[in-house]
């Protein structure tokens, strides 16, 4: 028996919502679930029973930034992912062609491999599909992604084609790469904003035998119409019976939006770089916690939440932030993955009713009632 | 009845270390004891949780930072101390003096005030002795520091009397000007580096009706020797019926060298300023954890401690560090803070044993066993 499974309970009567649990090697999933993002295994600014306190399940590491410092022979020899963060429950790693290709450092991409140069030190390094396998392999994460190449959007239709079809042969030689059975791999449909591009990925890539899969290239700056035009035209294309996870996505609204199209994972640096940022999601769209309005209000930011930075006077979290104390961060960023965590709690139990729509609607009137900024997003 | 009461309950039959309970407002603070210093209303990067967990009872805010920053009004109107910091035991505040006249912004020194620029936007500032009392009564804390005139050491022996016997007319005028009777008030007793004027302060200071006694204008440079010295010299001229206080000190040997001289409260910045910059203190001294040797060493810093960094392993922290997370220095505060109070509980027992001599002999061995770092110390 695979150490794999992923099964829908409720399927949302008027919209491609599901209910759904994904088992891992470290535990359960309940999804539609959102992973906080530890990039550098940590998430910024929190200990790991802080994490697991937000009601997160499942948390994403890079590995990119791993395979760069400390090294992934150096992860696998302090224990793995787990061994050095001990978080319990599922780690998922991300395989790094999201920054290879947008942290500027690519400087070529061939059928073999992708060459580029480290942020940290300016060293040349190739990457190849097989390589990307073996140091998630070391890191120990419960789902490896394929590499992926990711073009910028806009691009030439022939560039984004040509990415697109090279993704599909990488996603091959990842999953021919594979030796641990207690690792998923999951693939990445690549396709720009094209709808018909995202289809026929979606669909040769749903021949192969992989455990999950993932949308990939949005949120890279398209209107976010645009993204759930594609995230639409991409979910029946794929098999009903796998999670689908779509990467770096996003404000709440996003979330809801996407979920409505059949998406069952997310992940998205926005709640802990926002939070950092001195901005606090709610039920009522974003608090900007340093205006000056907050400086002697005694409410916590959203009554409704039981994160310890809502134990907490607007005016002391106000204080935090404009004496730059490393407090404001950490509480911000608590709050800010609790309320996510809280979004996909209520998400879950409202298709469990059959009331996804309705659910939706009554947040996005509160959300709306005052603009949510949107941020770069994907880890 | 008082709200503040100071009983000792065993006294160290082979030097001057003293076990009482220092009774407040706020609940009860078993001394020796020491406390982690909360400068602008934040234990840094702690949650408040977090600073209870490290096992401190009692902690310090500054009356100078947060007089400035954001104000003694608004701290009043968010609910004092206590109420947005939310911490539930007694809180400290220093008055001011220290950073006035080490923070290079003193202009002049006049009987009245003293007047001095802020090192937040350069408005020149006057703090009279009363007024230092005012901030404090709307800060709200358990007990109130008097204003004192401090000098940089080394100084002219006239400037040194001069300062000293300004801080005791300051001190009356602090205790002439206090409302609060669930505040107590604290002396400090300066007089540089000279036993006999520091035995001077202490006697007159002594006739007033403080309900503590602190020693100032010590950990500014001096070798350790000479504190020690001085805080032999004067805990002999101070009540045996009340606390005493230390003010900015220091290494762990600084603590059980002075507990031993008949200090009973201590706060310093070192723990979590040395934290910051990677340093853990372990009964082996200090461990500097950037260093390369504890990249793949799977150990906890201290196998002994029961605090969330000693669950991971060094090359974990070392990690942190290097990948620039804020992980690294919470943890290596935690880790900082609860060390302390873990000497401190020890010191606790081993006066409560008769046999504190003995235990601080064992302690700096195992500390002399590495060099341990001085730092500046007051917060
Ligand atoms: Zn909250
Ligand atoms: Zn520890």
């Amino acid at each position: 028996m695979s150490h794999f499974q992923y099964n829908i309970h409720h399927q949302d009567p008027a919209t491609a919502a599901r209910r759904g649990v994904f088992t891992t090697p470290h535990g359960r999933v309940q999804t539609p679930g959102f992973m906080p993002v530890g990039t550098q295994a940590t998430v910024k600014g929190l200990t790991i029973d802080q994490v697991a306190a937000t009601g997160a399940e499942m948390i994403l590491g890079n590995t990119y930034h791993l395979a760069l410092r400390p090294g992934h022979e150096t992860v696998r020899r302090l224990g793995g992912l787990h061994g050095m963060t001990l978080w319990q429950g599922p780690i998922l790693t991300d395989s790094g062609g999201f920054q290879i290709f947008s942290l500027e450092g690519i400087r070529e991409v061939s059928e073999q491999q992708a060459t580029f140069r480290s942020h940290i030190d300016g060293a040349i390094i190739q990457l190849t599909p097989e390589h990307s396998i073996e140091i998630q392999e070391s890191l120990g994460s419960d789902v490896a992604m394929v590499l992926d190449h990711v073009v910028a959007l806009p691009a030439e239709p022939d560039a984004v084609v040509d990415a697109m079809e090279r993704s599909i042969r990488w996603a091959k030689r990842c999953l021919n790469a594979a030796t641990r059975d207690d690792q998923a791999r999951f693939a990445i449909v690549q396709g720009g904003l094209d709808a018909k591009l995202r289809a026929e990925c979606a669909t040769e890539l749903s021949s192969l035998a992989f455990e999950g899969f993932a949308i990939g290239g949005l949120s890279v700056g398209e209107p976010p119409e645009e993204m759930y035009r594609i995230t639409a035209a991409t979910c029946p294309h794929l098999p009903t019976d796998k999670p689908r996870y779509l990467m770096g996505v996003g404000t709440p609204i996003d979330l809801l939006e996407n979920i409505a199209r059949g998406i069952d994972l997310f992940d998205c640096v926005m709640p802990t770089r926002n939070g950092r940022n001195a901005m606090a999601f709610t039920d009522r769209g974003q608090i900007k916690i340093r205006n000056a309005v907050h400086r002697e209000d005694t409410r916590p930011l959203d009554p409704d939440c039981h994160c310890v930075a809502c134990r907490h006077s607007r005016g002391y979290l106000r204080h935090l932030f404009i004496a730059k104390e490393m407090l404001g961060p950490i509480l911000l960023s608590i709050h800010n993955l609790t309320y996510y965590q809280r979004i996909m709690a209520e998400a879950r139990a409202a298709i469990e009713l059959g009331r996804f729509s309705e659910y939706v609607a009554k947040k996005k009137k509160g959300w709306l009632s005052q603009p949510t900024t949107n941020a770069e997003t994907r880890g």
